[in-house]
């Protein structure tokens, strides 16, 4: 076991996986071009079962190496659920799972130690943020509440149910469209609804920007 | 009264608000359905109604226990206007009224401590940003007034008076359509118009920028 | 000329002459309204002058009382210029004259201490802000020539000459319909002028973000 | 040699090139304007080679001066790059190298101590931003191999390959008509295609902000 865990740490062996999942991400890449697919899609199928396969047969004999510790790193988790989405049945309707596939190219970030810093980093930086984002998304349930009750019945297509109005706040958030598109039509019929939609657009932009202002002071005192 | 106090901070009675909340905020997203509604719309109502006299005994409890001293916690007068607007009237055309019943969910914030501090550092900021708001607000409005002079003859939709000016440039210090919806017409009335629109929103980023700049630097000192 | 300076000085005199600016801020707001010029538009007109009338007094007693050294202060200089502009003759196309009436309003800056030390400090930040400003406004300009050579034939419009090149930038540059408005009817001409434009918006960006860091670092050494 | 090398570095040398890069730059805009060139074009053109003469001599003597050294430094190949442009010949389809040769005038850059600061700032900040840079690029990469396989059969023009969804994912990345122009007909076939942009716009958005804070850090440490 301990001789499999040195043989899959030995830097040509990473190096080689690495290999294998940038030329992998490029036959992906070709599998979206129709003129390469009709001239050689045999052939690139074949290049990509390939690729899955080291990897499936890399992930074997790292649990195989580590056992039960495999399972403690995130990391790990992480590259079996990317590979292992591919060996799901993609039939009929499920093409998402097939697209899904392309994720396996995020593997460079597991594999890849600085990559992965940056990675563990965002996450750290997540737990700080906590506070902030969980009230910016009780103000967004509220103010999605609110508003399909006010607009709902006169702007169906914007506000007629939770979903729908949570995706057109979630545009006048990012302040597309939200003046000529959402909030005019709005007005003409309710001629206050101003009121609501810049009160939503200052208070989301403020709390954007604190959450940016912690980002800074939190990375400031690392 | 002390005994009424010891009680309400008991964490379980604390635990309980929270879940009635927390519950209160799933019926009140549920209200906006309108197939739930159908289906079960009396039992809704009711939960809803519970919810809220569940709220109403919590607050005149609190007032009994605390007497005068409740209104000098503006956490217990936020409680005490987001909870008492679901006993004002909502008849006829006051829907408005009916909507912001939901504004009951933000009680979150007030039990919630970490949320609680979130909001108090974002009202501490507001001072520091005084002066730089006072100044883009005055640079608004005399930007507003202008903008109303030159193009409201000719723009009444956007520049017809003080109201629709303001929404406009509002509109264009977010970015939003500024350049093919308002100043592009403008333009073929007014030539040089863009000096103006410009300017403001040279001047208006600007101060947009120094006051983030002002809330980085002063969350550094704390 | 002493006694004038210290009367001018005098707190009741700058607080009076801050209330005629509020007052003087109202009056010119109204007469952007139509209802009220049509109800009390003599009374409005007459109560401008007066406020006017009472500027130009106080400016000629503090011109009276510093002598030469007043025109060493920028902020009366301003002073003088956004009065002195409600004096020149308006008549005919001039109603540009005429608006700029309203930047009288921005005498509150001069006269609040809080709001002049933000203007100060937002023209103390520019000189060092400098060489971002040039090197961008370079970049602008190479840019500007070289889309109207390239662009400017088949998009007399948007790229017809520097004026027209440069506003179309200044649009891109603020993300302002660059995609489906700009860029795309282009690439049906030019496919590769995707080229240009990523790069245009990739170095403004970075430019402008460079602008923001230096800014944010400048203000934490003070 | 080493007198020549002395006369370049000469203050009044230097003066010299910087007058007649400027002087180049308002030649080069002139070239734009069609009534400037009916009425000139001539001693125009006639100048623009004049300053393109008396670039060559400058840097054929710098070459000179400085032998074999003169490619080690990088703002000297600049120079050689935007000089030598101009002697590309530029018949036919190559419009291109024409507009090019405007590249001419960021000679200003490598002539102006403090402009080639602020660059050499901006190439010093990259490599710290090496990783974000290489995170972002990788996910954009996957998002775009997935966006056209998902959508590319019912939206050719905007994820018909994989050249058109990275313009598509940019433009969403720009928050630029991503609601109402690519997201709200994209969701018309595929209900569930929220789930993928609003994931690629909070990733992507959280990229260029630790991007931000990164950078803001890095000039803090120096
Ligand atoms: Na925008
Ligand atoms: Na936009």
């Amino acid at each position: 076991r301990s001789q499999v865990a040195a043989f899959l740490d030995r830097p040509a062996v990473t190096r080689f996986i690495l290999a294998v999942i940038l030329f992998n991400a490029v036959i992906l890449g070709l599998e979206t071009s129709r003129p390469v697919m009709a001239a050689a899609g045999g052939i690139i199928l074949l290049l990509d079962r390939l690729c899955l396969a080291i990897f499936i047969v890399e992930l074997a004999l790292k649990l195989f190496a580590l056992g039960g510790r495999f399972f403690r790193s995130g990391w790990n988790l992480f590259d079996l659920a990317v590979v292992g989405v591919a060996l799901l049945p993609a039939s009929g309707g499920l093409s998402v799972l097939r697209a899904l596939r392309v994720l396996r190219v995020l593997r460079v970030i597991s594999i890849a130690p600085s990559l992965r810093r940056v990675v563990e980093g965002f996450l750290r930086a997540l737990p700080g943020m906590g506070s902030v984002l969980l009230l910016t998304l009780i103000l967004f349930y509220v103010s999605a509440v609110m508003a399909t009750k006010l607009y709902g019945a006169s702007f169906p297509d914007r506000f007629g149910d939770l979903g729908a109005t949570a995706l057109t706040l979630f545009q006048v958030m990012t302040l597309e469209g939200w003046a000529d598109a959402v909030v005019r039509p709005v007005m003409e019929v309710y001629p206050y609804s101003w009121i609501f939609f810049i009160s939503f657009i200052l208070v989301t932009t403020f709390a954007v920007i604190n959450l940016l202002v912690g980002l800074v002071v939190n990375a400031m005192q690392e």
